[in-house]
C-alpha cells in the first residue's frame, strides 16, 4: 500500500479493514490487496450469494452508533443466507463515505468485524469510495445442492411459522425517533443490532418447504412466498409473537401493526408440513429460539385473516423516512 | 413479484433487470427472485471476486448517457477479473437511485446487459434501494488454482508493459468537461465505454509474472505492483503509447501527464520476462491489441525515469471533481 499521502484512502483501509490473514480453513487463497480476492469454494456445494445496500438516513438513522451501523450492514446481508439455510463463508464490503472520519470508521469496522467473527464470515475484499454514505455488502455462503430453502416450495396444508418475535425492528425505530438512546433497551437492540438467524436456517434444512427473512414486513414477505409458491394462506393474527416491550412502546394496535407490516425484523418466516413441527421446534429450542405457528397455507390464492388496513409493507420510492427500504432483485 | 403498487420497486426491477432464465451453461441454479442466488462453481477452479462502486458525479459525470453509465459500471468491475486472468461468470448489481426514472433505467440496463452478453457474464442477482445514485457491481469469475495473475509476482529484470493505449480516460473526461458530446469521438468512447481486457488477461496467464488494471493511473497502479512485488522499476516515459486523439486534445505535455497519472484507462499493466514478450505480443495481436514495453523491473526499490511533478494519481478524499475515485481494499 502506498503511504505518500497522509490519511489517504489506502491508509484508512489498511488501518481499519485489512484483516489478519485468514487461516487455510477460511478458503481465502488471496485476500485483500489485489484486483480480486481468490476464494476456494468447497467442492460439491452450491454458492449462495446476496447483496444489500444500507443507505444512511434511509435504512438506518444518520445518528445511529457507528458500531451498530457496521453490525447491521453485515447482518441484513447474512440474513439472506439464513433464509436459504446456507452457511456463511465470505463477504465483500463496498463502502461509500461522505467523509473519512477516523472515529466513525473505528466503530463501524469494530461492529462489522465482530459479526464476521461470530458467524465465521471472512471479510475477503472490498472497495472504498467517496460519495453519500452507503454500505453495500455482498455475502457468499455454501449449501448442499438441492437442499437450499427457497421461496417457492410452500404447499397447501403447510403451516406458516416464524422464528423469534415480530415488530422489534419497527418498534426500535419508533423509539429511536422519539429520542430513546439506551442501546440496552430490547427494542433498540432488535432494531440496531439484529441477529441473522443463521443457525436456525441451517437447522431447518430438510424440514421447511419454504423460507424468507422478514425484512420488508411480515405481510409483504409472506406475499413473496405465496406468490412464488402459487398458494394462498390464512393468518391467525392473534397468534403473532410480539417483541419484548413492543406493546408498552406502541400500544396494542401499534404493536400489532408493527408485527404485521414493520420491516427490519430479520426473523425467518417459514412454511413447513405439520409433521415436521415438533422436530423443527426441538432444533430451534436447542438454539434458544421459539417457533410460532401463525397460519396455514391453502390452495386458494390470496391472504386471509388480516384486515385490509394492515396490508402495507415498505415500497421504495413511495415510503418516507428512515426504515427498511431494501429489496432483493 | 407483487404487483399491487404501480411503479413500485418490484415492477421497475422486473421490467428492466429480470433476465431471461439463463441456460444451464450459465451455472445459475436459482436466479433473481429469492433471498439469494444459487450458483454452481466449476469444480477445481478458484473463484475470483471483486466489487466496485460507481458514484454519480464522482466516478462519472451526472449527465453521462444512461447507457454508458450501465456499461461502465460493469466494465470497471470486469476489468479487475481481466487483471487476474479470470474468466467472468456472474455479477450482482446493487443499484441505489435518487429517483425511479423509467427512461434512464431503460438505457442503463441496456448498457449493462449488453456488456453482460458480450462477456459471458450472467446477471445473477442484485438489490435496488433509494438514496444518492450509485451502482455497486460485484463480479465473480473463475481461474485455475495457482494460475491467477497477481500484483506480487514481478521480478528484477522483468519488462514492464501495457496493453492498448494510455490517457484515454483522462482525455475523454477533459473533453466531456469542455462540452464535447460526440460519443463517437475516440477519447469519449474510451472514457465512457471502456472495454475490460478480459481476453487479454486470459491470454497472458502463464506469460506475465504480475498484472494490474490501470484504474488509478499508470504511476499509481505501477507502484501497487512494485510495492507488492518488492521490486523497483525504471520507466521509459517516451515509450508510453498515447490514446488516439490525445495530443490533439490536451497538447504534448497534457497528453503525457494524462498517460502517466490519468485514471480510468482500464488497460492492463504487466510485468513479464523478456523471453515471453514475443509470445505475449502474438497472443494479443490475435485479439487486435498492441503490447508496448515501457520499462523494466529492478531490484532497487522505487520508480525512476519520470519527473517528480508527474507523480500524482487519484486519491480519495483529496481529489475534486469527476474522475476515477475508486480503489480496491
Amino acid at each position: 500500500m502506498p503511504s505518500d499521502h497522509q490519511h489517504s484512502e489506502f491508509e484508512l483501509i489498511a488501518r481499519h479493514f485489512t484483516p489478519a490473514p485468514p487461516g487455510p480453513e477460511a478458503g481465502v487463497a488471496l485476500g485483500v490487496g489485489d484486483d480480486c480476492t481468490l476464494l476456494a469454494p468447497t467442492p460439491g456445494r452450491q454458492l449462495a450469494v446476496s447483496v444489500d445496500t444500507s443507505v444512511a438516513g434511509v435504512h438506518y438513522p444518520d445518528d445511529a452508533p457507528a458500531e451498530a451501523v457496521g453490525h447491521r450492514a453485515l447482518a441484513v446481508s447474512l440474513s439472506d443466507l439464513a433464509a436459504m439455510g446456507a452457511r456463511p463463508r465470505w463477504c465483500l464490503m463496498a463502502l461509500t463515505l461522505a467523509e473519512a472520519d477516523d472515529a466513525w470508521l473505528e466503530g463501524f469496522s469494530r461492529g462489522f468485524r465482530a459479526l464476521c467473527d461470530t458467524t465465521g464470515t471472512a471479510l475477503a475484499g472490498g472497495d472504498v469510495t467517496r460519495g453519500a454514505t452507503a454500505i453495500g455488502v455482498t455475502v457468499m455462503g455454501e449449501v448442499a445442492p438441492g437442499l437450499a430453502l427457497t421461496r417457492h416450495g410452500a404447499r397447501p396444508g403447510d403451516l406458516v411459522a416464524v422464528t423469534g418475535a415480530l415488530g422489534g425492528g419497527a418498534g426500535g425505530l419508533a423509539l429511536w425517533q422519539r429520542g430513546e438512546r439506551d442501546l440496552a433497551h430490547p427494542l433498540l437492540a432488535r432494531y440496531l443490532r439484529p441477529e441473522p438467524r443463521l443457525a436456525a436456517g441451517e437447522a431447518l434444512v430438510g424440514l421447511a418447504t419454504a423460507a424468507i427473512d422478514i425484512s420488508d414486513g411480515l405481510l409483504a414477505d409472506l406475499r413473496h412466498v405465496l406468490a412464488r409458491s402459487g398458494v394462498g394462506a390464512t393468518l391467525d393474527a392473534a397468534a403473532l409473537p410480539l417483541a419484548e416491550g413492543l406493546v408498552e412502546a406502541l400500544g396494542e394496535a401499534g404493536a400489532h401493526e408493527a408485527a404485521l407490516t414493520g420491516g427490519d425484523d430479520y426473523e425467518l418466516l417459514l412454511a413447513l408440513p405439520a409433521e415436521h413441527l415438533d422436530e423443527a421446534r426441538a432444533r430451534l429450542a436447542a438454539l434458544g429460539l421459539p417457533l410460532t405457528v401463525i397460519g396455514r397455507c391453502e390452495a386458494e390464492p390470496g391472504l386471509r385473516g388480516v384486515a385490509p388496513s394492515g396490508e402495507g409493507g415498505w415500497q421504495h420510492f413511495r415510503s418516507a423516512g428512515a426504515g427498511n427500504a431494501g429489496g432483493d432483485a
